[in-house]
């Protein structure tokens, strides 16, 4: 076994993150062990360390970026030195039909996620990116690609790719109008994505407070959707509206939003939610969802990113300060996605 | 004024129907009159007949065929003694985004329903099928392509479109596999038009009973909705599930059997129903609906219908027995519509 340092949460659903030793497993066949540097925090840290699915401690993050530091010996794909990015997955059954396509996320026997999941091999609990060292699987690992900034592209290895899938599945390019609702971690990155790949996109907000921030990602439009007589005016006008929102809300009036034949895609709020089927009826109107992504998108996506300079607006913050990050992400203080720093991991503890 | 006979309910939520005479507007520069030859019995005539809308009395009747008797100085598309068929909708503004391209179902300003509906000239409360002459504009009338049975047609120009477009929508075609919830007037004939577009279809009941009469229509399978083991079995297998259930019910079931990228098109219930968001993420399925059909789409089914013989399965009652149609249907005692032959009105009153 290898030991290394991380964060990890009490287990008594407080936001209390202690700095502890942890084992990492000795390298497998396919196995890559790297140094963690840059691990961005996902409102899904935040829910699981508050005890959602009550499951002790863990060691949360899933998206991150880093340096290989060792392969095992049938590794073909990474060397020590290569730029590293991983994401919500850590393995699945590889054989299903969803595997084969590279929809891991969506693996018949169930994925296996990055964190506070069971181990394929050995049954044990695995520790996410709020560490210094990780060890994974060669195919659940990615090219970090030259001219991407590390910690800025952390967080495209899940809010990136949760709103990546969804803007293909639709087939989104240019002219397309999009439109995203919620301009947090996951919807900001749903603007850059968008407006890189040719559409035409719209910020739907509560308030109109946000409609500087929105063309500063390139929208065009902020739609108040408080505002009924806005709401009326944009029946029927979107190909594709993101809803991002992470708190239980009326799909009404975004289902009247969109276009003929168009979709709305709920990303934020996994729960069951009433739906006004008639509404979807008036122009055949797609309800979907999406959940992260899986290898084939996630390399897609970091190519595309790199092609066209996408990354998350980010605040870096020293490991240490974990905690403070998940409070200001409770209060929705962050523009717009924290990245922890994780090398004061390799300074003694304060 | 011209004037005819026709099957009135009484409008006190009661299944009664009486026999009156009618008017029928003088026909204006593009109208064209018909004959009514047959009218199916759609389960909306019913619901609307117990006093859905609170309407009072209504004629109605709104998938019939016909024979033109006379038109308008204006009329360019018809001409006496031409086969005609008439649906849901009798005219729209003519001028939005939807008209233009034949959606007039989701025409901005709303469709003028063919019953129960105002005229949008005259703003008179206008009249169905279960009459024994018609007025239209020819807009809305469509020519009967030669070798269509005028009576199992009928019911093409409602149960007909409404499972038509959600299976183009889908681009339904050789091998896609479909399945059909729900074997009633949409059901069966969603059925046999996927069947006819090539596609590999199921039936999805919650008893094993209709398993010759889903093979008999052209189904390959059966699968048995309440057995949660063949539900389990299913997952991830339907490009495509048309649901045509009247009644409220659990979506899951159905969602999880949708195929990756899928769709589930609700037709039958058009009600709030709460959806399990997480499980339409899971494989980025997709939730729609639909409601009847616009012009371009409704021709071109009744080319499709005549190319592959594709009518109905009916029941032909003369319309004096239209109450016991009604009440049929009410507890489901058809395979799989009811037509009402409109020739008896033409004798006197019994």
């Amino acid at each position: 076994m290898r030991t290394t340092t991380a964060w990890r949460s009490t287990g008594d659903g407080s936001v209390t993150l202690e700095r502890v030793t942890i084992e990492r497993r000795d390298l497998r066949d396919h196995d890559i062990a790297l140094r963690v540097d840059y691990c961005g925090v996902c409102h899904s840290d935040l829910h699981r360390v508050k005890g959602m699915l009550k499951e002790g401690a863990i060691v949360p993050g899933h998206e991150f970026t880093g340096t290989v530091t060792a392969v095992g010996p049938a590794v073909t794909r990474f060397a020590p030195g290569d730029r590293v990015a991983v994401g919500t997955i850590v393995d699945s059954c590889g054989k299903c039909a969803m595997c084969e396509i590279g929809q891991e996320n969506y693996c018949l026997e169930g994925p296996t996620s990055t964190y506070g999941a069971k181990d394929r091999v050995d049954g044990t609990k695995n520790q996410g990116g709020y560490s210094r060292e990780f060890v994974v699987t060669e195919r659940f690992a990615y090219h970090l690609p030259d001219g991407l900034d590390p910690a800025g592209a952390a967080p495209l290895l899940c809010a990136g790719i949760t709103t990546w899938e969804p803007l293909r599945a639709a087939g989104v390019g240019k002219g397309t109008k999009v439109a995203v609702a919620g301009l947090g971690g996951l919807g900001h990155l749903g603007v850059k994505l968008a407006v890189a790949l040719g559409a035409e996109v719209t910020v739907l907000s509560r308030t109109p407070d946000k409609a500087g921030d929105a063309r500063a990602l390139g929208a065009c439009d902020l739609l108040v959707t408080t505002d009924e007589a806005q709401v009326a005016a944009a029946r029927y006008r979107f190909d594709v509206i993101l809803d991002t929102v992470p708190i239980e809300h009326d799909l009404t009036p975004y289902i009247s939003m969109v276009a003929l034949d168009g979709t709305l895609s709920i990303l934020g709020y996994p729960f069951p939610t009433t739906v006004a089927i008639m509404e979807l009826m008036r122009g055949r109107r797609k309800l979907t969802g999406s959940g992260t992504g899986g290898t084939r998108q996630t390399a897609e996506l970091l190519e595309f990113a790199a092609r066209h300079q996408v990354t998350a607006d980010i605040e870096v913050l020293p490991s240490s300060r974990v905690e403070e990050a998940l409070h200001r992400l409770d209060n929705n203080d962050v523009r717009y996605r924290f990245v922890l720093d994780l090398s004061d991991l390799d300074q003694p503890a304060a």
